[in-house]
């Protein structure tokens, strides 16, 4: 079976991310690294594509310059995808042209600044026919594909209550001002966008959640708040929420929660029971059925759903982790390639968050910034109906 | 040493914490419990007092025989406190008539029905002097005293956000309509008071931070559900939380979440690291410093604060729960009555919630029924310059 | 119902567990406690008495005095039964004598000190008819009761592997010589007998796995180990166990295990899954069947065991712990004394461990230091055999 | 910085261990993956290289020839190292046949059948200078890098006790005769050696804590069962342990324990504390200092060892596990290959298991088999003057 052939936007050497998108998209065998445009300067991009090992002629200076020589070279020698891994504030226009010239795109969340960029990418997107993913990776993990067949089985009954927290700690303090690339970008509404934890966490919770229970938010009151003095977005946020159909719900997103680290945590509760799921011990899944013991399903074991037990590659009890959320992802981008590439179906156990998964994204972190500006307590928040308005 | 003498109100044969309370107070062979009015009717009042061994004199057949006839004992054989256990309509009545007489009480949650009756029962004590306690019982846990230890010493810098969730499942289907005791009168409006879940276990909530923390609410945003068809008070519910002096917070309450059983437990983040306390492990203590090893501190250590050690009875690794820290809430309480018989300061080491957490924990179910009813997002909040209206 | 009176032998103000005894005891309100012989002098005695409220003609110097003044008490007011939490080498004279005399024993453990004796107090108490418990508390734990129950009935198929390991950390340094009594006796065989934590602790593991899958020891093979410089008996214990039927075993007790508190736990290895308890968690016990999701079973639910359900008395998630078990070990005396007075066969399901516990325990304690000794890889220790032979 | 180029031995679509070994071995960027000669048949090896991508030219029917036609390549186009992970009978022949021609060996372990193979196969390696690395992977955990860093800087005082556990249950009914190829090979004496779970997983535990304490055995005590009837090899092991120097250990290895996954930990215990580490939740290493709390070291924190640090690729919070060991264990032998052909030392940070782990974990199994055959309580194993007598 021959290798896709990966490109990457961003994710130089200074960036963890990249080296976990390239490492998630290689670790079956399915993917080889040719061509990037990795940084931000000419200069820099060239260094960290060396440093990895590409080939001069695809180690690129701009993504403008990756993109035009790319759709320059043979078809089969050509990327099949490109992995759009900068600052949120380029992911709108790197996107929007690699998928308008019809190169299939994996693009990092938040997937662009507002609505009507994310209106724009879905049309071009549309049109173009490319296969497009954001990654919300924590949908690769195995247990909670496991969560969400459960949930959609009617394991739990009717959902009544979810709790989505996600803290860190690790803008506790102001370390944007000393020399933190990470914090920099994040915390600078130019490249970030109009919020902070919230569309740097935030959104990973509200797609967890989707992911999982397929709830959709009818109306939210969000509480936003910037601790370190001056820094100009949230660091961090409370939210209540209601879902269509009656369930609530709580989302929480902080990065200044001093002591903890990436502590992504979902509960969701029914009127038969409840599934607990952290991202920290990602290889469990505590099913808590009313009147019987609690269950802790473990990946990688048979009595799992067919779609949790492929997204499983080493036996139970050798632990798999974020890096291989990753290659679930990956593993299903991969096969919607191929399906495209061979006019079939792709596998439907192999799924990825979509390109409505990253406007529904987009639309959510807008309406927790206006709700968090307004003095009433609940503020609409229906994007089936917003999407189908603008659309 | 003289054991003082214990009377109860309520807490018969059918209610679990009747036996719990006497089960406490008994532990440390302080207390000995002489006499009660332990049921609603006069026949199962004489047959939980036979049941129990109380002698047949001072087996009562309601709560206003027993006052009259206590207070007709010589004052050496008399209750030197009366433990208040009835459902919560009754607390008023009860506790205001035995303070009045200057009986000493110890007054289950929520203290009474509303800020009325609460302002009436602070004066009525502060009138008479006794020694009044409500049991908030978990902050009798030790691991719970050394948290508050630690937030007051700085050990977590500048507090920033408090997260508390009391969630059980209990009541995730109607069980109070097939005889579950229990159930019926916490979901009935005219014995448990204008909140369910909110009432029965927020108000521990609301305690167990303001215990640790010592924050103030400022204003509150609530979302109050009843998820069970046809029940008439809350089962569910959300907060958002504002402090003064900035800090945020949430507190959920829920006794719809199927599959949890007892689930309180509270974080609170500083500036400076992160504290984590659960009640179902109530013997642990997490301790995150932010640029350090998280550190699990462990009941019964010589490196706990004074308050914390002293709450402790056997040695580390042998567990204390449940029943011990109710044990640990009425040896303040015996302290308490010792001294003021003796004409002494207690010793400011053995601590119990006192009528003002009652008063303030009453306030702040009435704000959050108020909030729940309420287009505005916020609602103020403030119990202090409450208190200083009303008194 | 009357109270039963308790007496005690040993446990004043410097002993923790006489504490723990005495709460355990009274807890359900079925015990009062009215005399003792609390401590190793009459000075220290009567004024540990007296710090406990004993009235002054119960209280006495010495376990010779007691037992010949509760004797000349008219029946209906002496102790009904005694309780023995002196040092070890004084179990043999006081519980043998309190027998003799026809009054009910509870006694601490070990037993006694050896086989010998352990064969003559069997003796005292067949002939005597008392009921005589020996309080190996670990068993008193619901969950551990939920153990043997799911053992018994064959949810693990047929028993291959235990593994019981109970690590201590206080001994780690040479603390006897520093005043910490609790050490001092310990590791003193003069008081102690013939080993150090294999029988303060050892025993307790021993009886553990015993109580959980009824599996006897046909042979084992020991390496103790005294690390403490100048320390006479072993503060490390490992043990290689076989069981008549073909189980295999491993026992460990340590209290050289620096950082360990009170680690006792075990683990059942069966055909068809594996059961999984933890001291210092003792609300949960773990059921991993060979091919289903891991199942934590919890105290207080309705779906336990009628033993288990009976063992608690708080509501699931309100944890019992330590004194919790000491009690559920005391309501069965309790049961068995009054079973006895009123000629009845006692309720099964308060059960406790008895005095062929004791003599097994000791027996055990002593085929491990003869193991500790040998060259030879397995030395014989069938109880049974050896029980047959010696009464 | 050129790619090194990766052939592997074994290792084909049926064998989980050959994906790991080669997602392990690309992950960070370092290695390409270029020949192979991949199962036991040349049809089923052929088959295997192409589903995984190779090129025709370097996809071999066997590993002679495989040997024979990448030494025929021009230096610069040979594979830099050969993966060796074929069932165990193999190791010996296909190492020794690389070494001997001077290609770099990462051999699976346990290294080979006896000792006699080991002192051969150390002979050729020496000899040649090829760079050989054993894959006892749990060695590329961080924590269990930061566990060694802490026990040779004496955090734990002199070290008195190590418990290592190694539980699995995989193999607790008879499936090696329904078709599970992994199962089949290890239970056949002729493919796995003397011994069964004792040379599968025991030898693990053996290395593991050889690496955290640099400890070295003087003698053991072996009891090794094959539970399931009808089976050759042990499949459940339990080991008492001596070490020079004093200090004790147990050692327990079990492929029969139902319901257990892959179930790894140590306990290490000094005179100034104790450390536990558990493979199911790697990221994480519990330090327990005598009189302080426990502390929770987690990976990716900047208070690691050097070592433990360089051992992460991505933030605190964000897990690593299993495939990551693996790529830390091949980041020590890239390190190695380079420095090699550098002409200069490897980076010391960098470490992965030798020559000398491997014919010490041989050792260890064959003295296990002696032990469980022996009426002696303790078998000499002392492994340096073995090895100082072999070579």
């Amino acid at each position: 079976m021959r290798k896709l052939k990966m490109g990457m936007v961003g994710g130089g050497s200074d960036a963890f991310i990249g080296a976990v998108h390239r490492a998630g998209a290689l670790m079956d065998g399915q993917v080889e690294f040719v061509s990037g445009a990795l940084s931000s300067t000419r200069e820099k991009s060239l260094a960290s594509g060396r440093a990895l090992g590409l080939s001069e002629e695809r180690n690129y200076g701009s993504w403008e310059e990756m993109l035009e020589r790319e759709l320059a070279l043979p078809e089969e020698e050509r990327v099949d995808f490109v992995s759009v891994v900068t600052p949120n504030h380029l992911h709108y226009p790197v996107a929007s042209a690699f998928a308008a010239a019809g190169i299939n795109v994996v693009c990092d969340k938040p997937m662009v600044l507002d609505s009507e960029q994310a209106g724009d990418l879905v049309r071009v997107v549309e049109e173009s026919g490319v296969v497009f993913c954001v990654t919300y990776q924590y949908t690769g993990y195995p247990m909670v594909r496991q969560a969400a067949h459960m949930v959609r089985k009617g394991d739990l009954g009717e959902i009544r209550k979810v709790v989505v927290e996600y803290e860190q700690g690790w803008l506790a303090s102001k370390i944007e001002e000393s020399g933190a690339k990470q914090a920099e970008w994040r915390t600078d509404p130019e490249k970030a966008g109009v919020a902070g934890a919230i569309g740097d966490i935030g959104t990973h919770a509200e797609n967890l959640v989707s992911t999982i229970t397929g709830l959709e938010i009818s109306a939210l009151c969000a509480d936003l708040t910037s601790f370190v003095p001056g820094r100009r977005l949230d660091d961090d946020g409370n939210l209540l929420l209601r879902y269509e159909g009656g369930a609530k719900g709580v989302l929480i997103a902080s990065q200044i929660s001093a002591g903890e680290e990436n502590n992504l945590r979902v509960r969701v509760y029914g009127t038969e029971g409840g599934l607990v799921w952290r991202q920290e011990e990602p290889n469990y899944l505590y099913h808590r059925p009313a009147e019987e013991p609690e269950r802790v399903l473990k990946r990688g074991n048979e009595y799992l759903s067919e779609e949790a037990r492929r997204a499983a590659r080493v036996p139970p009890g050798h632990p798999e982790a974020f890096i291989e959320a990753f290659a679930n992802v990956y593993a299903g981008v991969t096969e919607a390639v191929r399906a495209k590439e061979e006019g079939r179906e792709p596998d439907a156990e192999l799924p990825f968050p979509s390109i409505h998964d990253g406007a529904r994204g987009v639309y959510f972190v807008e309406k927790v910034v206006e709700s968090a500006a307004s003095e009433k307590k609940w503020t609409e928040a229906r994007w089936r109906a917003a999407a189908g308005e603008s659309t």
